[in-house]
């Protein structure tokens, strides 16, 4: 059996070269294999993903009414580039928006990020949102709507 | 005018001896309203954080055998201390060991962290676990486990 | 007692038509009282801290060659808003640029950062520069000019 | 050529083991000649990149009570394996301690910071310090001291 699968990689690689699909099919069939869920299910867990990486990558960098579009800009761009997101909106809510002097900036807080992720896989699309709450005082993370 | 809402909020305060347990349910109560999803979906959104979390907010960290354990365990202990977090276990793969000058440390990438998470919400609890699969050549974040 | 103390922040609030200007000397006036060091030393310590800030806010952003140019000016942008930086140029150099699948990003680490910052002030400006240096297999920060 | 060059290494492998005092010095021989600077400018500069390190890196990770005290050794043993670090103490300040339910732990934020890092290296030792400077409303990163 193994001498198979090794020789069945062997026929594959004379066959090259791999087209793009090929081997996106290859790479995302394995990964797919390693899910005890349905897809459906991993198109939450991918979405939650993207939550996570957005509020803690971001966090921390300054930013004030000079840099925010950009800002916004390149966090939406650097989500995309991860598998699975159809579309991404960052909107970064700056209080205070006043430049008065040199240490006038902010570092971004959670409570300022306003974001709408889709992930979209195998024909579910998931939802997500994350804002500030004010009922709640705290920066909410939630699923707003999957279909499939 | 100010003073008149400076003592409505001083009235307010007087009359409010918020118990523990009323303010978690009436927060958990008001976030729960805002996912249109059900509580299984939300436990995968939940897992997907955390990994996103463990992920982009420690990526970078200066590394070594001399502090590999201490990191270990503050990753651990500062996920444990998110919503619905039941159990998480962080353990960082340094391939290159030996502490030779002192430029011989490296900074956190995702290839070397392994770790498993379980949330646990209303019933249904999900694992979750990342570690750097050598066949996809990247850190892949998996569901493992879904159980209610 | 309560309402006398907001009484007297509401009074100093109407005897402050604070300016810009004014702000900024008061300020940095009283954060350079803070510094047991010469203003050349201090501008050093502060490009010290731009590299600091570039390297640890920025590692593990994911990127690919679809949105490296974005995140390159996001970093300029972010840096810029700082105190004293009067100048800051970010490449990132992606050795693997070959878009073949959904996985194929990567995760931005010190080694693909080349950058130049250039603090100002008081008179005297610092250069800056981070970059991966084969020959010590580590991304060096270090400063390559100080003139005043 | 090819071969007399392995060899060459080859010989010199016979000739280890390396000692670490060697090893040091070669590289720190290598990255000291990138510097356009003193040994104590050096010493600021380095100073700063860990105040840099220390805010950017951790700023954004959940903290509550039940995990400060791990946070704070993390961050000072992750500092602590960088290059030319001394000493380095950690304290984080939260505010509101009160665990009232699931939702009450914060995001550390730099205010929270309060870090005293020395910096020891050819005979120079710099202190710096990082915290929340009311006075300014911004967490001041400075230079308490210089000595050699």
């Amino acid at each position: 059996m193994f001498i198979m699968n090794t020789l069945k990689i062997f026929v594959i690689s004379l066959n090259r070269p791999f087209t793009f699909t090929e081997q996106m099919t290859s790479r995302e069939e394995k990964a797919s294999k390693m899910f005890s869920c349905s897809e459906r299910e991993r198109a939450l867990f991918e979405a939650g993903i993207k939550m996570g990486t957005i509020y803690h990558q971001f966090v921390g960098t300054p930013v004030s009414p000079h840099n925010v579009a950009e800002l916004e800009q390149a966090i939406e761009r650097s989500v995309k580039v991860q598998p699975f997101v159809e579309s991404v909106k960052v909107r970064i809510v700056i209080r205070n928006t006043e430049k008065k002097d040199t240490y006038d900036y902010v570092s971004l807080t959670g409570e300022m990020i306003d974001t709408i992720v889709k992930i979209s896989m195998k024909g579910v699309t998931v939802t997500a949102e994350m804002r500030y709450i004010e009922e709640l005082d705290y920066p909410l993370m939630y699923v707003s709507d999957i279909s499939s």
